[in-house]
């Protein structure tokens, strides 16, 4: 996977699934966030909140990773998550769809 | 001061204004924090209060400590910032009065 090569216009089609996907999954977040924080009664449900969104910030941080050497296994995991489908992927070449799409199912 | 004795009726003082005070701070920080989530409209917003929730967590452990050898100092702090009144600190004897408002003015 680390050997591809990513064209011109593949790398326009990967960023573009990347922003969505990220900028979906940050608007989703702001959501539940607002949602957490009206829902706050006591104390400790402050610092629930707090841990939840350290968590949420520290796996944003892991998963959308964009080095293009780690890149198809980043997609694998959104298609699996339903964060991305495989149309958000046309225009990548069939051989970097295949490997995605196949991670995706391990 | 760290040889101040405490009787069990200061004792019950003590532990009241503390807990006023530390109950309201934290329903003050509640009702910001319900505000702050509510204002977000985007992602930096979410991370700003994250580490807004940190700091003022780490505030309250530093603030908040109830070993009697230091009590007389986070006192003379709730007084200063208007946390508690002299009112709440009645039934402390007038040696622990009069160093918590002479501290509180420094």
């Amino acid at each position: 996977m680390y050997e591809l090569k990513w064209s011109h216009a593949e790398k326009i089609v990967a960023r573009r699934a990347f922003d969505k996907a990220l900028g979906e999954e940050l608007e989703a977040l702001i959501r539940e966030a607002k949602s957490r924080a009206a829902r706050i009664e006591e104390p400790l449900d402050l610092w629930d909140l707090e841990n939840w969104l350290t968590e949420r910030r520290r796996e944003i941080d892991r998963r959308y990773d964009y080095r293009y050497s780690v890149l198809p296994l980043v997609f694998a995991h959104l298609l699996r998550d339903g964060r991305l489908t495989e149309d958000d992927l046309n225009g990548l070449e069939q051989e970097k769809r295949d490997l995605i799409r196949r991670a995706s199912a391990l």
